[in-house]
C-alpha cells in the first residue's frame, strides 16, 4: 500500500502525469522548526535534469507545505506536502498503447488494477518517490535533533566499475567513517566518492547512453550516530525494515547489510565482532558503553541497533526504458518491435542517492519513536533485582 | 513486532527456554482440510539434531493445534499451534552472565528491553522460527489449493562453494524449473541439489566443525505457479515484502531477487525481459496471457507478480556461536576470553531451507488475499470503455 | 492517528487555518467512473454557511482531485483530494491565547503535542472532517456499484425534541425503510425528516442561538442493501468499527446500534430476531436466503452483517463555543472570564449528517473488500463435506 | 481481526469447544514482576458458575503463562497465556444443526466463513473473552505502575432497574470518585454497588431465569488517575478506541462517554466544563495543572485525556439463548420451533464487568505507550519560543 511506518508514517500519492505528487507525514513531533527550505535540498538532489546523465524532463519540483505547520513550527499534526507536475508530455507514450514495455510495469499494473495510466509510468513512475524524499527530509531533521544522526548514501558501483567495498578494507571503513553529502556531490553527476572511479563510471554511463542503452549500479549507505536499541524483533528487525524500505524503491533488485553476501564466505571466527569498552561514549542511557572492534554486523545484532555504523548496499537494475528497438510482443501477443521514445535516465543511481537516504531516515525515525515508548516503561520499572 | 501480515497474519511467541513456542495464524480460509500431519513435515525439516551437521539439541517438536479446527476442517477463525520446549539446558549458558556473546543479541536485547533471558538466545533463538514454519505450512496449503503454487528452497552455497546461480545460465534456469523438495532432501544433510557441490559443502562444514568454527551460506528459493498481480505498490511491492520477510529470519545478511546484484552489471538491452504469447496458459483471469522470454525480473515487475517464477537468494552469516575461545569484553568492559559451550550448528543453511519456504508462503498468501479483494471489485466495474 | 481503514483506507490532513485540508484515499478499485462532481454534493451538505442555523464562516469548499484518476476513470492508485481554506480569520481567536476554551481541545492538544495552533481549533476543527466526507463519497460510489447500498443519516433529536425512535415502533421502522437524502434535505436547515418535529427543533435552535448558547442532538443513520457477511470478529466486529468511526467525529458522546440502550431493558424473548425464508431475495452468494422478522440486532449478529438494515444513533454534545462570557481559568490557573468570539454553530447535527454517512461508508467499503478476499477463498475450497 | 492495539497489542484465539483458549500479548515492558496469580483474579471474576445467576458450565479457567517471563520478570517479549477448555458438552447443541439460533451468530458465521463450529458459539462464544481478560490484567499492572491507574466497572442497570447515573448527580459523582472492585464484589452476584438496587436487580434476574428468559443491562466503568494527553486524533481519539473496544465485546449494543446521550439534551452553557487551578496536583510533565470543575466531557477533550476521571456506559442486550421454545426457521427456511438447551446466563452483565475493565486497560496501555514516544520527542525540541 502507499503508507509506510507505524508511529512516524508517510502516505504518498501521485502518478507521472497528474496535477501533483506528494505525501502526508504523520508522527512528526510538535514544536520543531521546519519550513520548505529544509526539504527542498533533497528534492533538488532527486530532481531530473540535473546533468546530461539524467532524463531531460524539466521539473523544478518546488515543495509546498499545506498543513501541520504554524509560524515555522510543527504542530505535531499531519504535514501535507505537494509538488506540482509541470512538464508532462503524454503524447510521448502513444506507442505503448499497443506494447507493454519490457521489464516495465505496464502489464502487471493492468493485471492488478484492471486499468493502467495511459501516459508514462503512472504510479510506478519515479515521480512517486518525491513524496518519500520530502517525508525523509523531515525524518532526518528529527533524527539530527535526537542524536545528531548522519545518513550519507553514495554510488559505489556502476556496471562492473566499483569502489572497494569489502567490509574489512581500510579504504571502505574510512569512507564509512568520514564521507559527507558535500563530498558525494562534489563528484556529481555520478555521486561516487572515489574520484578516479567516478570518472570511469561517468564515461561508462556516457558510452551506454550513446549506445541508446542503460546500465545498473549499486548505492551504498552509511548511518552514523545511530541511537542504540532500535528495531523490533522478531518480524520487524531493523535490517528487515531497511530491506523492506529499500526494495520498495523502483528498480531495486537487492539489499545487503554489513558483511552481506560476502559475509556468507567467512567463518564465524573471522566474522564475529568482538566487544571492548567504548571510552569515547558517555551515553547516559547505556550503562554498558561497549563498542565492537570490527563491524561485520553492520551496526545491528539480533535485529537491534548496537550503536555502530549501519551500512548497506542496494542494487539497482539498468533502467528498462532504452532508446533501442526491442523485439517483443503487443498486449495481444503479436510479435513486433517497440521503439521507446520517453525521456529517461541511462543510469538511475545518482538520483537514487537521496531516495535511499530518505527511506533510511523513515525507517529510523519510526524505530526511534517506538523504542522511546519502551524506554519510558523502563523508567517506571524497578530493575534493581534484574540482571 | 511479532505479528506479520495484513489479512493472512501470524503472531509468534516463545523463547529458547520457556514452556512452549508457537503461533496464532489468522486469515486462514474456512473449510480447508487440515491437521497436524500437514504441518509436521516442515517442522521436522527445521528440527535440530537431524544430522551430525546440526546442533545436537534434541527436540521432537511435535505441533498441537489448539483452535480454529473442527473435524479436520478449518473454521476460518485463528489457528493456535503449540510446540513444547523439552530439552533445555539452562546451565550451559552460565558464563554468558558475564560476557555478551560476540555477534549475538545479548547486549542489544539488554539495551532494548532492560533485561534479557538468562538462558540461551531467549527470543532471538532460532526456536522462535518454529511458529513461522508452522504458519507457513498452512499458508502453503492455501496456495496449493489456490493455484498449485510450489515453493522450493535449497542451499546454493556454503562458504565459497556454490552452484552456478547466474540467472542466465541454463543449469540454473533448469534447476528453477524442476527442483522439488524431495530432490533437495536427497542431498540431506546439506540440502544443496548439486551432488558434487553438495559433497564439497558437506566436507567444508565438517572441516569447519572440526575447527570448532562455523561458516555462512546462501539459500536460494523458487516459487512456481505464482498467481499474477500479487504485490501492493508502492511500499509493499512483492519483492519488498519478501525482503522484509527474509531479513527477519535470524542470521540473514542479504536478499536479492531475480538478477539481483549481478543484474547491476548488465545493460538494459541485456536485462529487459521481452514478451511473447503464452500459448500454454489459459488463465481465465488474464486475457493477455503473455509470458517473458527471459526472467531477469525474477517474476515481479513494478512490485507485482507477472506469473513467471519468482526466485531469490538469501545470505546467511556464519553462526556466531563457535566452540573457540574468543577475546572480547565483559558487560563491564573488562577484556577477557569467552568460551562458548552451548549447542549450535556449524552452518545454519540446511535448517534455514524450510524457514525460507515458510516466510515466502506467508508473504504470498497475504498478497493473494489482498489482491483477490481487488479482483472482486473488477468484477463489478464496467471496464468496457477502459483500455 | 490520521489513517482509517485496512484495505479501503483514508489519511486526512489539515487544520482550520492552513493553506488546505484534504485526504489521500487508498484501495479504490480501478476503472470506476469518478470526477469531482461525485464528491462535491456531500461536501456542500457539510459546508458552513448553508443557513442561519450554522456558522457564517464562508467557504465554498470546492474539491480538486490531484491523483488516481485519468480520463474520468480511477486507476486503482491513491486518490488525493484537496480543498482550500479561504475565509480564515486568525485574529478572532486572540483571547484564547490566555484561556484554554472550556470543553475544547486547547489544553489537551497543548499537553499532547507541546504546542497548539494559535488560531481556531487547529487539527480539532470541524474542517478536519472535509477529508472524511470527500473519501466517504468515493466509498459510497463503490458500495452503490457493489450492492446498491444506500446510506441515509438524519437528525432524530435536538435537545429533548425527538422523533419516535423506538426500534419497534412502526413509524420508526417505516422511516428506516423509506427515508431518502432528498427527503432529509427537504427539511433543511435541520435535516429532521418529521415536519412538525423539525419545526420545533428549528425553533429550539433559533432560541438557543438567540441566547448565545448551543444545544446537542442525535443523528440516526440507516444503511440498506448491506452485503451479508461483513465485519471481522473478534475485535473488528462491524458494530465496533462503526462505533470507532462515529466516536472519532468531533463532538460525539455516544453510539448505539439496533436496539441500543433501550434493548438493555428487554427480555431475550422480546429481543430475539426470529428467522424466516426471504422469498424476495435471490442472492447467489447466499444459499440460505433467510431474513429476520424483527431487527433489534440492527442488521449485525456476532459482529457480522446479516443483510437486514443497519441502523444506529450517534450522540452529539452541544457545541463548546458559545457567545456567552464563561467563568473559567487562564492557562496559568488564574480565574477569569472568557468571551468567545469565533464563528460557530449553535447546533452541529445538521452538518454532521453527511459526516456520519461518510464514516459509515468508509467502514462498509473496507469491510466489503476484506470479506471479498475471503469469499474468493471459499470458491477454491471443497465444501462438499462441510455442513 | 483477532489482534487489538498498536504497541501494546493482544492477539486472541479459541472457540467454545477446542482444546484451549488464550492469547499472545505484545508490548509488555521488560523487567515487570508478573506471575499467573496477577492474572487469575480477573479470570475468576469472569468465570462461569460463580453463582446461580450465571451459566452452570464448570470451568476453573486456570491460566498458564508459556512465554515472555523468566524468574518472575517479564522479558519484554510476547507473553503467551493458555487456558484449557474442560467442560465442553458438544451434544447439547445438536438441534442447532438445523436451526440458526435467533440473534446468535450461527447464520452470519456460516455466511462469512462458509462453515461454522458444530458445537456452541465457536469463536463467538463468550469464552473468546478469556484472552482479553488475561491480557487486560497485564495491561492493568503496567498502568498501575505507570500512574497508579484505577479501573473499576460495575453493573449500573439490569432491565429498567438502574442506579442514578445522571452525570451531574452527587450520588453518581461520589460513586465514580470512590467505588472499588472490592465494593463491587460485595454485591456479588450482581455487581451493582447500590445495595437496594442490587437486590432488586437480583430478584429481576431470578424471576427472568424462572421464566426461562433473559434480560439486558448496563455496565458503567470509571478510570481514575488517567495520565494526561492520551489518545490519537483524529481517527483514534481515546473515546473512539474505547468505543471500538467495548462494542467488540459480545452482546454489546451501545457506548456512551461522559454525558453521553443525556448530554445531547443540554445547552453548551450547562455542558461546558470550566477550568480552575488544580492545587492538589504536582505532575512534573504538566506545567498547567488545570482541572475542570465539572466533568461532562468524561475526562476526554478533543479525543485526548485531560486527567479527569474517564467514565462510560456499555449497553448489553439480553442473552440470545433462552430456555423457551422459539418460533423461527431452519437453515432451509422451513418454519419450526427451536428449543435451546445449552447452558447460558440469564444476564451477562455481572460477568461482563471484568471484560469491560480488561478492554479499558488495553486501550489505555496502548495509548500510554504511543504518547510516551511523543513526550520523548518533546524533550529534545527547544520549545522556548513556542507558546
Amino acid at each position: 500500500m502507499s503508507t509506510f511506518g507505524t508511529l512516524f508514517k508517510v502516505t504518498t500519492y501521485g502518478e507521472s502525469h497528474c496535477p501533483s505528487v506528494g505525501c502526508i507525514v504523520e508522527g512528526v513531533p510538535g514544536g520543531m522548526n521546519l519550513d520548505a527550505s529544509d526539504i527542498q535540498p533533497q528534492l533538488d538532489r532527486r530532481r531530473p535534469g540535473q546533468s546530461k546523465l539524467s532524463t531531460p524532463r524539466k521539473e523544478d519540483d518546488k515543495v509546498v507545505i499545506h498543513s501541520g505547520l504554524e509560524n515555522g513550527r510543527t504542530l505535531g499534526t499531519p504535514i501535507a506536502m505537494i509538488v506540482k507536475n509541470k512538464d508532462h508530455h503524454p503524447q510521448d507514450y502513444s506507442e505503448t498503447d499497443f506494447y507493454p514495455r519490457p521489464s516495465h510495469s505496464d502489464l502487471t499494473y493492468l493485471l492488478k488494477y484492471g486499468i493502467k495510466a495511459a501516459s508514462g509510468g503512472g504510479r510506478s513512475s519515479a515521480r512517486e518517490t518525491i513524496g518519500r524524499v520530502a517525508a525523509g527530509a523531515i525524518a532526518e531533521r528529527f533524527l539530527k535533533l535526537a542524536n545528531n544522526v548522519e545518513i550519507v548514501a553514495f554510488v559505489s558501483s556502476v556496471g562492473k566499475i566499483s569502489i572497494d567495498k569489502n567490509p574489512s578494507s581500510p579504504y571502505f571503513q574510512n569512507l564509512l567513517n568520514t564521507i559527507t553529502r558535500e563530498q558525494v556531490d562534489q563528484f556529481n553527476p555520478i555521486r561516487c566518492p572515489h574520484k578516479d572511479i567516478a570518472e570511469q563510471q561517468i564515461k561508462l554511463t556516457e558510452s551506454v547512453k550513446a549506445q541508446r542503452d542503460s546500465i545498473g549500479g549499486v548505492v551504498t549507505c552509511v548511518i552514523r550516530n545511530v541511537p542504540k536499541a532500535l528495531g523490533e524483533p522478531c518480524f520487524d528487525k531493523l535490517e528487515a525494515m531497511l530491506a523492506h524500505a529499500m526494495l520498495s524503491i523502483p528498480a531495486t533488485k537487492g539489499f545487503e547489510i554489513g558483511s552481506g553476501f560476502y559475509g556468507t564466505t567467512l567463518k564465524g571466527s573471522e566474522h564475529n565482532d568482538m566487544f571492548s569498552k567504548n571510552t569515547d561514549s558517555n551515553d547516559p542511557n547505556d550503562k554498558y558503553n561497549l563498542k565492537t572492534l570490527t563491524n561485520f554486523s553492520g551496526g545491528i545484532q539480533g535485529g537491534i541497533s548496537n550503536g555502530e555504523h549501519i551500512y548497506f548496499n542496494v542494487a539497482f537494475k539498468p533502467p528498462a526504458t532504452i532508446s533501442q528497438p526491442q523485439e517483443t510482443a503487443t498486449y495481444d501477443g503479436a510479435p513486433g518491435v517497440l521503439k521507446a521514445r520517453g525521456r529517461h535516465d541511462p543510469n538511475v543511481v545518482p538520483r537514487a542517492v537521496p531516495i535511499v537516504e530518505a527511506m533510511a531516515a523513515l525507517v529510523l525515525a519510526d524505530a526511534l519513536l517506538i523504542q522511546k515508548s519502551r524506554e519510558y516503561a523502563h523508567s517506571i520499572v524497578d530493575f534493581s533485582k534484574v540482571f
